[in-house]
């Protein structure tokens, strides 16, 4: 059984995440989606509540799951028994950057990682974008889950733009 | 007539974008220099002393106005009848950032997103750089018209670092 | 009136190029489709042949019209009284190569390029792609107009693989 | 059972190629490299002998077989039963010049494509450069298998430059 | 004599820093190493630590001396006598970045850039991801000098994030 | 004593070219400008014109010399003297390029590549794009040198389109 560990901060999940989060279960046994504890400048919603939206959208996904970590993904991924970790790919600056991480993550943990493609009509949304979109009264509802374009509403007529992350 | 629209934070204006503006009002009819009022971390001089010196550096160009603006893009063109967003290309980060913003702007307000690309002198100016440069004392009079050169003395002699940027 | 001229060598044009086309002939009067006589390496269609699919292409599209044309683009543009050139940019690659060919323009006729950024589901179709994947015998229909579709199959039914393509 | 398919021309194999199938041998159950016939410019070797010399180089590797193809690589892939394709990342012009492949099979065979990142001291190697090296009489062993060292110093002495790639 | 001047924040040094001081000792008959007192966000060590990890570091390579600095690079630069600025560059996003900064000292001091490429192996390691990692309690040995992993591991386990960086 | 050399093609030269070959006798005592008699699809200038041309226009250059050389760039370097080549950088399609040909001429001869930025108004120029638009009639008068620019006027009436380049 392969299990493979998709780690991001998934601030919030968006349709370009689970296109890739449902390539990756098609190809391994178990996915473990790991949301990141890490506090991220401009961040909106609390691991909590990244979790839950993500549980939401995957929810009869068949062998994915998904969990919130702190500390080094290698180390949590070993923890999950994780054999490969996975990661979407969108453009050269996405690039450079994952193949860093990439490169890092092997050394570390001798843990390979894996690149997917998302389909095309996804690989112009970001996390940042949403949330700078949402914020401004912008309408996210094709570019994420239902779950979570109803809290983004929610959020925004609250009027709390920098809550803590965690 | 075709309305133009130019959005940025112009902090400051610089030979670059007049390059863009000036080659946007032979294209269209109007352009409007839309001057967004967002916070930027690092930003250095307030939306009215932005406009103001944007204002002063396209005084005699036929079919240019300056306006302030805050909120969604997409939104405040519509309020001015715009019919086309222009922004200018510099280099592969540029593009892949404008790329994400114009397929969000067509989503968000069907509205078109056309790009110049500035002359190569101007390739390699950005507001970022300039703020940089003339923080530390450096002479950015060759990248900036001369309004802003003179501010921008007169701001680093008080050794203010970081006004508010409203 | 403003006249926009969108050169290519469109062996064959596919939905990314008419996406293009669409898009010009929303924001500009009249939109010349200049189909280069220039002989390219692994070239497909004669250029009569080009132009012709183009044509049924576009039928039905106000201010579209499709010309063959040989020598500089910029001496064809000012031929058809063209106030601008149009292009589609796709990615990093084409990036660099049509900021060159711009610049070039610029210099030679005081043309300017306005780059417009294709519906994401196109930006990963080329015209190279295209003919190789239909001479393997690959199904392209999603990719081309239905007149281009049938003209590859009949022509990799013929066997004939590299036509003069004047 | 996964099987993989990490097709290309490898001509020659290099150590750059073997890391990726090594990489894919641990994570998918069987890797079969597909060797393309297809006829490159500036060829140097015929696929029976590119095929010889990465059977050579792959001897021992578990779940690793080699066999040359002609047509398309999604065709094949399905005769031989994978699950998915394989290849390897090297920079930014390898990403867009895959990423368009990718979207390409994916379409025309339902078949996905996962990236590996080489080794960082493989990043820098391409066959081009190792033909070009070795024709000039550059000593290529450090990249290369040893027995395609062998070949491509016998190959030189004869003085063949362009054989027929088939 | 050719004096190079080789500016950064060095925060901290690495493997990599290291290979382009070496390459540029090996040039040019004497290498100023400038460290920057500019305070970076999330930086790690103050000005003194990261010039006393270099000096370490470096000591016994003939004709290379550490300096920290304020102001402008170019004036530093002027200060010491320097002919030419050296850097290294690891990818595309790297060299967008060093071009701005490389045309903008050309203009402020008259002083030419030239790059260096290091050595593969350490094409994927910056400092940013060093502090990223070690904050996180991951190995960072293989990558730095060992006096600055030792520091590392102390600074963490003190469980000071975000010292002041003078 | 400092010697550099600067391969290429120089097919033909042009302004940027000459912007590096300054550059370069700026920071080195003798600079080699070495014209490869290579083939190249598409060559225009067989070897000694292009050699005869690029005399001409460094001809006051103090330390600059030209020479045509077949083979190994790392052996001829090592046959003048050179002790780094130069090479200069216009954009991330060169960067790719050049970064595998530093690593591998340093893998082969030992021999450091450092590299150029030349001025951003000759950043668009390619030596492939001159001759295109010279062959169509187009004016390269401000990209070239004055002797240059003749040749490829007589060039163009013979009517020759792809002479042998030796």
């Amino acid at each position: 059984m392969t299990t493979a560990i998709y780690p991001g901060s998934f601030d919030p999940v968006h349709n370009g995440h689970l296109d890739v989060i449902r390539r990756a279960a098609a190809l391994f046994d178990r996915v473990v989606v790991a949301v990141s504890q890490e506090a991220r400048k401009n961040g909106l919603f609390a691991v909590r509540a990244r979790a839950a939206m993500l549980r939401q959208a995957v929810k009869g996904l068949a062998g994915v799951e998904v969990r919130p970590y702190a500390g080094l993904t290698v180390a949590f991924a070993r923890s999950v028994g994780a054999d490969v970790i996975v990661k979407g790919l969108r453009g050269v600056e996405d690039f450079e950057h994952e193949l860093r991480q990439a490169v890092m993550n092997r050394h570390l943990g001798g843990l390979e990682t894996v690149f997917f493609i998302p389909s095309p009509e996804y690989a112009q949304i970001s996390s940042t974008l949403i949330r700078e979109v949402a914020l401004l009264g912008g309408d996210v509802t094709a570019f994420v889950p239902r779950a979570v374009a109803q809290r983004m509403t929610t959020r925004r007529r609250r009027g709390t733009r920098r809550p803590g992350t965690r």
